[in-house]
């Protein structure tokens, strides 16, 4: 089965908001062994649209539509439907009730252009929307399916993991496993110095690919085999995988979408260790980003912003006198931090992080980049320095980063390499 | 000039990287005067590339291309645009000169795969890479122009505005002016409101565009004007923005790519006060996006995330018994959450969030979504209620927008409708 992602939109086309659908469509439908040939972006424009639908319908067995489905007059993407399969439009009663619940949950009246979002294309079922006013559609004609959906992410994904994966899933039993797709998340190396580590990659792979794919959180391990079945298939990743872990695993901290602050919480629920954190430079980040799992409140006991030299000498209980001498941005006031995060916070574990996230900040010896973490539990006390580029919230995300990695290791007792 | 913009990679394609560079060069364009036609996102294979520079080189004036220039196996651009303009590779001392500079400033030795990227196609003019190795290429051949550029947002990034826009400027003098394209972000108002409140858009608009769009920040008001010559347009665009304004200026807080803690930062600094930050339920996302904006130590005091009820206590002051009696989740608390932290930080003002944000935490008469933010200043200690939906992170953003715009509101006088 082969697919094509349209998104409508010119919000998307000219760059106001990021294409998050055709990225989760695209996940969901490679996960359940649908190759996705190509994703296409066009404009809020009639003519546009319906002939990117003729295109994509003759060349695809499945099309996925989002967007333009909202309640105002720039929506066009039902009206182009109607036109294309010959249909119209109906009331759909089923539709009007799931609109009127939420309006009565969120404690809002109901409008007009809402009761105007209850029609649906004849020919089509209805994919129900329990997150927001604009039902999904699905029409198979011709033995090809054509799927609608709003392009408010969160209604989106709820239909395509709740409704569009079952369905599709039903006409797909062959072929499915077969080719599997594993990423490793490593963190803390260059892409050109896991490249080299990984040494011949032909004699690695045997004939499967793998790709390095970098952003500021680490570098992405993306392994694709193709076995001669499901068992082999298995086989084949499971030898790549050992070899890729024997040689660069002390970086690999996940796999797929793990997030590591998911990887961190897991460690420090597993163990039942607290933590505390202390942030300069990423100014609530690190706390943001271990809060941001659920269930965080059995480890995160609370975090302190130290941004003014006042706040961490009165909160942290840092000697003011080794502040002025070593200055807030050393390995030093890091590791003092943490210690005197732990120390207040009578948690487990400390963590802080200070540095100059630039564009402002720099000093004759103390560029735009530079950063200490420290880190501190019953066993160690100890900070490190890291250097980053030019970018300030790139820098907040990679120190955040590094932080997080800095506890991983520490919990699992893997030493850095320098 | 009608331009397509190509992204290359299976990553973004099956949906493990989102395609920001589109977006960015779609705006960039956009902005400059140039239409983008469409925008495809194509996986790693030679056939799929070299079909798609034909079928763009065809329909398209400029043709941008971001990604496959990495370093490694899978990286199949340069290749491809050797092949289709028929021309050769060669080693570029001032693009290796680059890639050396680089690595020294990192500290990190040169690799074999680094050296190889300093080649370039013999017919193309070097866009050169400040921020990493792989540098970008300018082709233009029958009237028409190609550019490629690595898939590293922030490399590609300063490679379209350092170099790329202000070359094409050249070529661009009419029509420039003609067309306006100017966004309203309002926030704490939902679509379908904004847009009965703006009443007959027909009346409106007068043959101009007003496109909805929603997120979890808040409704942006794209409008889109095309005028008879640039004063015109001027003229249009004034009318319409100044009959929005009068009919929901209280939400607006900004234009274009304005973010909220930008908009509070700037008049945080004009009004010289400072600020101190509680948060329970955000997790330090109030403190993190107030610290974004650079010179942020100008008025951002410190943060507390006090998650536990303890950490409220011992750090806020807030009275045990009323934390009790009220619950951690309430009016009462926010309130004095603000009020605490504004005293001991010893600030101008205090912000405060506290709230469920799901998917667990819910009672049987706190619903997750259930927010309450506090706000003290010297003339006010208040706080208010907001109901917000299912999903953890999205709560996450909408409480912390919420709480920005309530600082915002409060410093300009602006009172909430209900």
């Amino acid at each position: 089965m082969k697919a094509k992602i349209i998104t409508i939109g010119d919000e998307i086309l000219i760059g106001q908001t990021l294409n998050t659908n055709a990225a989760f469509i695209g996940e969901k439908l490679v996960e359940n062994g649908i190759d996705v040939s190509e994703s296409v972006v066009i404009g809020d424009n009639e003519e546009s649209i319906l002939k990117e639908f003729k295109n994509a319908f003759e060349n695809n067995d499945l099309i996925i539509v989002t967007g333009g489905l909202g309640p105002t007059h720039d929506d066009l993407t039902l009206d182009c439907i109607v036109k294309f399969f010959n249909t119209e439009l109906v009331e759909s009663e089923e539709v009007l009730n799931d609109i009127k619940t939420i309006f009565e949950k969120r404690g809002r009246k109901l409008t007009p252009s809402n009761i105007e979002q209850a029609k649906v294309p004849k020919i089509a079922d209805i994919i129900r929307n329990h997150n927001g006013t604009a039902p999904g559609t699905w029409i198979e004609k011709d033995g090809k399916i054509f799927i609608s959906l709003p392009g408010v992410p969160f209604e989106m994904k709820e239909m395509v993991t709740g409704y569009i994966i079952p369905r599709l899933s039903e006409k797909l039993t062959v072929e499915k496993n077969r080719r599997i797709i594993k990423s490793l998340l490593t963190t803390g190396i260059p892409e050109s110095y896991l490249y080299e580590r990984l040494g011949d990659l032909d004699e690695l792979l045997q004939g499967n690919a793998l790709a390095f794919l970098p952003s500021q959180f680490g570098v992405r391990l993306r392994i694709t085999v193709v076995g001669e079945d499901a068992d082999d298939a298995e086989n084949q990743l499971t030898r790549i995988e050992q070899q890729i872990r024997a040689k660069v695993g002390q970086y690999i901290y996940g796999t797929e979408n793990d997030t590591l602050e998911e990887v961190v919480a897991k460690l420090l629920i597993d163990r039942g260790l607290t933590i505390a954190v202390a942030e300069s430079c990423t100014g609530g980040l690190i706390s943001n980003r271990l809060t941001n799992v659920s269930g965080s409140s059995k480890y995160f006991e609370r975090g302190f912003i130290t941004y003014s030299n006042g706040a961490k000498v009165e909160l942290l209980k840092i000697d003011e006198d080794l502040l002025i001498k070593y200055g807030a941005v050393s390995l030093e006031v890091a590791r003092l931090m943490a210690e005197g995060v732990k120390a207040v916070s009578g948690t487990d574990i400390g963590i802080a992080a200070t540095g100059i996230m630039g564009p402002t900040g720099a000093t004759f010896d103390k560029p735009v980049g530079l950063v200490y973490i420290g880190f501190c539990d019953s066993k160690i006390c100890t900070a490190r320095e890291f250097r980053f580029g030019d970018d300030r919230l790139l820098n907040k995300d990679r120190t955040s980063q590094a932080a997080l990695d800095m506890i991983r290791r520490n919990l699992l007792g893997i030493e850095y390499e320098d």
